[in-house]
């Protein structure tokens, strides 16, 4: 559905409030006292079939009783009324309804969700909720909600999964000076979810950027897809990320795909900037609706104290932006602006003797200048110099240099009342201030991060064309026939193959003449390994033996492989030995999937071995996968290097790797309805030019 | 010096101030000023040749015209006539001086400033300073200082290393909440010093705490000394770790060695609490200042929100305390003081609905059992409920208790000025209270950490006996005769050696004949490598040959590594050719050195190969190391499951691993004055029980 089905909603020029009560212990008063606090200017329509008056309202008994049109509805009675009442609704021609009643999917009632939904729907009305506080905004003087009072006005918007700290955040954007045009309780996401809503927002005037509060996304592809498209940032903070209760996984990559990896993943993907916490959530939403994003990696810091332009130096390296000397040129100019004891290098300490006309010439020469992509502000309280001063010099060098909007300012006061009060003033001038250096300096590198992103999201993605998706299929039939949940190596690896991944060539052998054979049509030397659905972890039942030389190797190791898996487990089912091409030696890595709950088919990858399995060495994009984004997992590794090729060691083929992980990628898109995790893993890669093999491969599939 | 020396200067009962003025721009206005602002029970007596009277006060021409006893003076008179001054003092018998000139070491002037030093101990006086803000105490009602005003009251104590940070520091106590017993201004740290504070500061009965803002420490030994005697929590925010501008080093350990990571082991081996940034180090200061440390990692978390229960569970996962669920006696407990859809698990959710009895009941009930080690209590403003309401019920439960001061609590609040408030009131009555969910949890993890530590330094030290340094130095002396400041590989091994390390026997030959001989007395398979002390690379110059298994091996490897060699570097003094036991294949790992320019003689421990190369896995202690200490390095690597053990090898014999790294921390102690840096690397480890070899070694003397 389209965003503009949610301005009834999101924007009314009506409001009627079902449930509206006499009663200040109700909900239903409590909304309808805050609609009237705001100042709402549109229609205020109480529907209570006892009530004549509502705090000085007309009441009115039913919505069709009411004369006017009815753009959005409140509704806070019970929910076994409510599907009813969105009948009523619906016939009324009411645009949206915002449900803040509980009792719904929330505690198990998911059928009476789906059905107020359908209803719903049958008129052409958008739900949000149930199970919210309300929809608060600045610029419509709306506080549709049970939530005290309207927040600090502000430019962004807050959409928040917990009601409970959307009110608590409410009240705190009075006290961190943080505001918000929006507050949006978005509770069960039965109809409207974060998608619907960061579409409806990167459209609406009034929002300059869209903060998130997420506890669980629904369906993770969509919201990727709006966030990609939204021309305004977006920030969401995850919560619920830790191990505390993870589900076991039946491959080494559904073993390390965790929530914080793939949710970390889909947001770097879709261009999300991740907040890491509550308070970095306030920062992040101030700096981010407030400045445009720093293009470039130069950032100046002018500062009036060593202290804090060493914190800000420590923090600009520990948030990915380290410090640059700044040209000669420019520390030429900025000698004239501070005493000889300065220094004009980067940080540039104008010293504690530094005031307003310091901190405006230099804040003014630096910002203009081309080569500054963003500046961090820094002044520490003295006894001699006024904040305030400080603050309104800043202020007009900014604006003077006629960069602002074009790149990104950060300010940090650190100091009492004082500091506090020319902090308050610099952000309702709309630059983005805080309490301690490290603070200004994250939040710019956010600045700075959401470009990237955005930078990396504006590629083209090519194509894969490679694909046999029937032979696949087919392979994977073979294991359903068999009443079977995962494959053979055997069936895997022809399902890699079918995605033009380069798997060794392996045959069945299911007699030792017939091992014998697919032996010299391979050419010595060969792998054996067991080919059996029960026998998963075919070296710990000694069912592989490598390097196998000539036909006498090849008979004993058909023998002893059998007699080992009997031994392994007696009943296991058999399907023979696989007789494989025994691969050169070449640097393991690790590609897999798994099919994650809320985002679908995801890649992993890493080096193989210990970096996998001690390190957990990985890195994770939801598929499909760009070449250009394979490479880009291939060097953001930690052991990248080892890849580059270190110790006199060549570098390996990095663009066939690349390739490979892309129709990896394509594969468990094209095949999602059936694979649950896979991997592919020891994979070999050689010298560049020259390839790599899949040495062995697994796939899970779905349960069925 | 013992620190009862610095009663007199910190805690006078009669204070002189040197350059007092009448002109209320100069400091010595200023301080007289705050000294008798901040209501000063002791003698002030202001000093000033011209003065009669200044601000109420009678004014002396000088300090022997002063009829009583004079404790402490602060010293406000231009550098050049600083040293005067302290000859006056002396004479006087002042105590200890509080010197707020600058104009000395920090601009290069430190003959100036070692001459004040040794006149001022002369008389056996202590020096703070010189360019210091002055020292505050709330307990004194002292502000000797130019700070406008004492901080707001507190418990712990904060020094500062930077004069400009500390005054905004102290205005933003008031801002913050955070209080200070104590604002210390050490500057250039002629005299006194981190350690004489850290030690004084620890038998001051009016301080519970000990928060350092550290620059750089000139005798990194006596601050670990100190720091490890203290028995109160000392915390630490060292600025300047970033990378910019660290110089190059001659080995792999010195390459590893940032300021990052020595100032870190030092201040773990320390006991020290190291903060991450500003906000952290008055979070931290509350914290440790009002509770005891955990001693255990039972962490319960009481909340009224999901929200923000889930936040803390996030943070107590990256902050080292993952949460556990409450054993079932304490759920069922806990059951009965929240709603049914309420959840007793950890977090301890009482829903929205809890109000003072629930928050109360719960809380004493948990604080009180055995099973918790520590509580963060946690709530979310709502519209139903009063903050101070709950702040009282947490704070009477606490109390009723009993275990208040014996296991650690803290608080956050979520919310308005309402929640402010409460917080404000909590902190008032020593429950640390914060903004944030994740901020309560580091704060109670940091004192979880503080335990921990504790409890590692309080571990007797045992001691290596095996050493001969004679043998060592004589190695060494050879080198410095020669006119080098690196050991040849031999040499090196030497050194070793006389420390008890396993090295490979290693001969040098200076001739093809020798060669053979010494060849056939280690037996073959041999090892052959250029000794040169021009060539350090000596795989890059084609100097090594392994594997040599026969006398015509063994001629030709010699022939070609000198070819090889002058080829290389022709004019390279060649010693000869190593002759060397071929030590089998281990698991390798690098043992290093580095002599740090604030702490001394530092270890690191890492896997070798790529392990150091790529991933730079590598861990650091301040020398001496003992056999525990060793271990839990060889535990604390990423890389740690390769020593133990994985993919079904063997476990590696990490005892024996354990006494190589303390003999090798011994050797560098030892030979201190004369070892820069060194490397063992690679060090090949076997199995458990078979030991280990060091096959390269590779030490840097001192320039001298």
């Amino acid at each position: 559905m389209e965003s503009k089905v949610l301005d009834g909603l999101m924007r009314p020029k009506s409001i009627a409030i079902i449930g509206a009560s006499t009663d200040p212990t109700k909900i239903g008063y409590t909304v309808v006292n805050n609609i009237i606090k705001g100042g709402y200017e549109g229609s205020i329509y109480p529907v209570n079939p006892k009530a004549d008056e509502i705090l000085g309202l007309k009441s009115y008994k039913s919505l069709q009783e009411i004369p006017g049109e009815v753009d959005a509805a409140v509704i806070t009675v019970p929910s076994k009324f409510v599907l009813e009442v969105v009948d009523e609704a619906g016939k009324k021609g009411v645009k949206g309804l915002i449900i803040i009643t509980s009792g719904f999917g929330e505690v198990g009632n998911k059928e009476l969700e789906a059905t107020v939904v359908a209803k719903a729907h049958e008129y052409g009305m958008r739900i949000l909720g149930p199970n919210i506080v309300g929809t608060l905004s600045n610029s419509e003087k709306l506080n549709a909600s049970f939530a005290p009072l309207l927040p600090l006005p502000g430019k962004g918007a807050l959409v928040s999964q917990s009601g409970a700290l959307l009110i608590a955040m409410d009240m705190a954007t009075f006290t961190r000076r943080v505001g918000f045009e929006k507050l949006i309780s978005i509770g069960n996401m039965s109809d409207v979810d974060f998608a619907d809503l960061v579409e409806w927002l990167d459209k609406d005037e009034t929002t300059s950027c869209i903060t998130l509060y997420i506890e669980g996304i629904k369906d993770g592809r969509k919201f990727m897809n709006a966030a990609k498209k939204a021309t305004k940032p977006v920030i969401a903070l995850k919560a619920g990320v830790s191990a505390h209760g993870a589900a076991a996984a039946a491959s080494h990559t559904g073993s390390l795909a965790g929530a914080a990896k793939v949710y970390g993943a889909a947001f770097q993907q879709a261009g999300v900037v991740q907040a890491t916490d509550l308070g970095n959530l306030f920062d992040l939403s101030l700096a981010l609706s407030l400045q445009p994003p720093m293009k470039g990696d130069n950032l100046v810091i002018i500062t009036n104290g060593g202290g804090v332009g060493v914190l800000a130096t420590d923090a600009a390296e520990r948030f990915d932006l380290p410090l640059k000397f700044a040209p000669k040129d420019v520390q030429e100019e900025l000698k004239k602006h501070m005493p000889v004891f300065g220094s004009a290098k980067n940080p540039v300490d104008l010293t504690g003797m530094a005031g307003y006309d310091w901190y405006h010439d230099s804040t003014k020469f630096v910002f203009s200048h081309d080569w500054a992509d963003g500046l961090v502000v820094l002044y520490c309280e003295t006894a001699m110099t006024e904040p305030m001063e400080i603050a309104q010099g800043i202020k007009k060098a900014l604006d003077e240099s006629g960069m602002l909007g074009k790149k990104p300012v950060t300010v940090s006061f650190v100091g009492g009342d004082k500091s506090e009060k020319a902090m308050q003033w610099l952000v309702e001038n709309e630059i983005p201030a805080y309490g301690a250096p490290d603070l200004a300096v994250h939040a710019i590198s956010a600045l700075r991060e959401y470009d990237r992103m955005k930078e990396i999201i504006s590629e083209p993605e090519e194509t894969i064309t490679t694909a046999n998706k029937e032979i696949a299929l087919k392979a994977i039939k073979a294991a359903r026939d068999d009443g079977r949940d995962s494959l053979t190596e055997i069936e895997a690896k022809q399902v890699f193959s079918a995605y033009g991944l380069p798997v060794t060539t392996t045959y069945l052998a299911k007699s030792e003449e017939d091992a014998i054979k697919l032996a010299k049509e391979i050419g010595f030397p060969i792998v054996m390994k067991i080919v059996s659905p029960d026998i998963l972890h075919k070296s710990d039942a000694g069912g592989v033996k490598v390097n196998i030389k000539d036909e006498a190797g090849c008979r004993d190791a058909y023998k002893t492989i059998l007699t080992n898996a009997k031994a392994y487990k007696a009943d296991a089912n058999i399907h023979g030995v696989a007789i494989q091409e025994m691969a050169p030696w070449g640097t393991e890595v690790i590609l897999g999937s798994v099919n994650d709950s809320t985002f679908g088919p995801t890649m992993m990858f890493g080096l193989g071995g210990i970096f996998v399995e001690v390190l957990k060495d990985v890195t994770f994009r939801v598929a499909p996968v760009s070449k250009k984004s394979a490479l880009r997992m291939i060097s953001e590794i930690r052991g990248a290097p080892i890849l580059a090729g270190v110790r006199g060691e060549a570098p390996r083929d990095r663009v066939k790797l690349s390739e490979t992980i892309s129709s990896y990628a394509q594969m468990i898109v094209d095949l999602s309805e059936e694979i649950s995790e896979s991997d592919a893993n020891p994979v070999l890669v050689y010298e560049e030019g020259k390839g790599l093999k899949v040495a062995d491969a697994r796939i899970i599939l779905k349960k069925k």
